[in-house]
């Protein structure tokens, strides 16, 4: 082992104050966990990083909230202590991994010394077996970074982050007892973790781009469709500028809610097979090329896979790869691809999207009834909320519910269509709304059922704690 | 695949009722889970056979209640659904397998033709792998059963059982959508599980008994000491007899509390090195020979690893092998060991174990503090608890506090002390009160902090609703 000693170092700093400096630096104001016996002497360093510690209520609820904090932040920190506190989390940062949103999870593990030992401590298995937990979470972390030998502790958590953000996935950073004290170069902070994309091949971005205007010029009803990686793989910018260059009709996948501004022009609403808004499925199914970005084409956001549309008039963009009907190009970015098709696109022969608004479908209008209908409920919901809202649905009756509603501009949508975790939304909902409160003045809206809310309905009690105010509607389904 | 069709089946039955009609047969009466996607068709089965659906707030409470649930009533049965429900159990499940709690986790998983093509479905992490979380419970699990090929469904389900119940620990059971009803033999279930103990090769068990009676009787000054795997092994009765028929002074570890008749002129207290009760120390450290039953020496269970007993005066029994001073002889159990220790032991030397009551110590007698001090709480416990009660400590101030109380005979005491997952014995309390209540008229009392109530309350409305009355203590520390 390699050890650098603290005399050799220019600013020593402790591992757990670099480690917090560096979340500062990627953005994370609030750190979502609980606290525990191998994780408490860390927390002691968050404020002067100038971290707020939240302290939720119990482990799936912050694992929850760090999720929702994510979604609004870009990116979020997860705090957990050795066995009980990691496993109770696991489910939370599962759906996280499934659902791309970056988490760094933090677990506090006992002292180096005592797992090689194999002491028999508390929060362990009694078999001396100490990697039990960090091997269940590596099939849902990006990357796993054990932070254990010194010399490389600066360069693991660095990685760490990076990874984290680049492939918008959690990661595991194990931080044993001793470890948070021990020293390392805190030089190294003055050079911010590189964050920016791997650069395409600059060729073959090319190609790839000739090869999509190729198909989009000679399309005679091409549409855009987009889904949810195009938000967690951050290309909403471009596609923003695709649709204003374009003037193409314009559709969200159930999971890309929110991508698109609901109110422009080009919107035409919710593409999801034969659960599609009015009018929408026509033209998407009728369309010779669909320019489908961020896909991901699961049984909730297709309404049970029903999606009618060919490969053969497809073009999926990808973080990773594109495929032009069924030709693949891997290892190659969206983000790059598509700002040089906007730059290069010129004219295109376009169609009016579907008019799409929030009022109420015909049967609707003047009505006698009385209870709250779905029919009802969800484009009136649209002409109440305001820009910038963020509206998050729980799995089952809301997140299919808001499919009918139409956004205002600026509104952030959050819902687990993949992993539909039930309970998820009122975790969500706390870091959702701490994240918009330090963000300034946006409104948080969360629906919810009776019966999901009474997994996780004791994080309420950290949202007043925090003095957040978002507005909670509570559903009971007759 | 050699599989039998329905035409050769003798009594066919679907394979849930075979499950649930074993799990009947075994103990249990009632199931703690949640519903979900993946198991709801299979949870109509349960009143068929006899089992009673508990329905818990979340996955983890149900879990915690699980473990409750089978540590009054001998084994456990819980049931999730796939992804989302067993990772949100997986703490609790660990926390059985670390302190030898026999649960069976029936996990409903996708078709199985889904599983196969790897379709991107729900609950799944979208990439297609659906062995991702079973994977996870291996580390947790005594076995796992995979309820795919229908030849062998009924030995799986029968091996699994067998295995929680003779290794005291969690087994996985995978339950796809369409195994539920695909029909297996059901003559089957004319002959019971057999749950009975492997056997001890009678010649080793002769030599054991012989080695450890030859030490005993050379013993100026033995004692015996209990422990948690004398109760999560079931050798109770082995205790109880050896405890009358030698007449030694008899200790018990935190985790073994329970263990032994309390009341009775052998019991001497708790030791738990310099956290032992008074005067137990000096009689357990100058003893000249421990026999040391079902030991767990873990940090909590030990007062920080501060045992002063050496293992040269240590007679170890455990369920799979036993230890004399450095001899181990291992493949053998400690329950034929010690019944035949009994039968063959003859006369010893003894001394009588210190006098333990439940008076309050001389600070507090006749005190004015008007606060309620741990010093007064726990000793005037043992005076207001009954006979038969279910005590359940959460981790923390009441588990280390219960060592100063007294138990009446037939106490059944609930705690982590190794796991120690906070707001387990909330969830517990919810399981062991509706065990209590099946086994007639015992009372559950819980002693948790504000602190941990906060973890798990929900399930507070499953013992509502469930008409279960257990006595809550709620503290809060100053």
């Amino acid at each position: 082992m390699a050890d650098i000693t603290t005399r050799e170092l220019r600013q020593p700093i402790d591992v757990a104050e670099y480690l917090f400096r560096r979340l500062h630096e990627v953005g994370i104001r609030s750190v979502h966990g609980v606290p525990g016996d191998y994780n408490l002497s860390a927390l002691d360093y968050l404020p002067k990083c100038g971290l707020n510690w939240v302290g939720n209520c119990n482990e799936l609820n912050a694992g929850y909230a760090a999720d929702g904090y994510a979604r609004v932040n870009g990116i979020a920190a997860l705090i957990t202590t050795f066995g009980v506190g990691e496993l109770s989390a696991i489910n939370a940062v599962a759906g996280a991994y499934s659902e791309f949103v970056p988490i760094i999870h933090i677990v506090g593990q006992p002292h180096t010394r005592s797992q090689k030992d194999g002491m028999l401590l508390h929060h362990t298995l009694g078999n001396g077996d100490y990697n039990a937990f960090a091997n269940m979470s590596a099939a849902i972390s990006a990357t796993m970074a054990r932070l254990n030998e010194t010399y490389e502790i600066a360069t693991l958590i660095d990685n760490a982050i990076r990874e984290c953000w680049i492939r918008s996935r959690p990661v595991y950073i194990a931080l044993p007892t001793d470890v948070i004290t021990r020293k390392i170069e805190g030089e190294r902070l003055k050079t911010p973790i590189d964050l920016s994309l791997p650069p395409n091949d600059p060729e073959k971005e090319d190609y790839v781009v000739d090869v999509v205007l190729k198909y989009l010029h000679a399309a005679e009803r091409p549409v855009i469709l987009v889904d949810a990686c195009a938000i967690r793989h951050r290309v909403l910018d471009e596609v923003h500028d695709l649709v204003e260059a374009s003037g193409l009709p314009t559709f969200v996948a159930p999971m890309g809610k929110g991508a698109v501004n609901e109110t422009h022009k080009c919107y035409g609403g919710v593409y999801a097979g034969t659960g599609s808004n009015p009018g929408v499925r026509e033209q998407v199914e009728s369309s010779d090329l669909i320019l489908s970005i961020g896909a991901i084409k699961s049984d909730f956001n297709t309404a049970g896979f029903s999606y009618r549309t060919g490969q053969l008039n497809t073009i999926d963009f990808h973080s990773t790869y594109v495929r032009v009907r069924y030709s693949e190009y891997p290892d190659i970015n969206m983000k790059g691809v598509l700002r040089k098709v906007i730059q290069k696109m010129g004219a295109l022969k376009t169609n009016p999207a579907p008019h799409i608004s929030n009022t109420l479908p015909d049967q609707e209008q003047g009505s006698a009834e009385q209870r709250i209908t779905h029919a009802w409920l969800w484009p009136t919901v649209g002409q109440w909320l305001q820009e910038n809202d963020i509206v998050i649905t729980e799995t089952g009756t809301a997140n299919f519910g808001i499919w009918d509603t139409r956004f205002p501009s600026g509104v952030t949508a959050i819902s687990q269509v993949l992993w539909g975790s039930i309970g998820y939304s009122v975790g969500a909902c706390q870091g959702a709304a701490l994240a918009a409160k330090e963000q300034g003045n946006r409104r948080t809206v969360l629906w919810v059922g009776d019966g999901s809310l009474q997994l996780t309905l004791q994080e309420i009690s950290t949202m007043i704690r925090n003095n957040l105010n978002p507005i909670m509607y509570v559903c009971h389904t007759l």
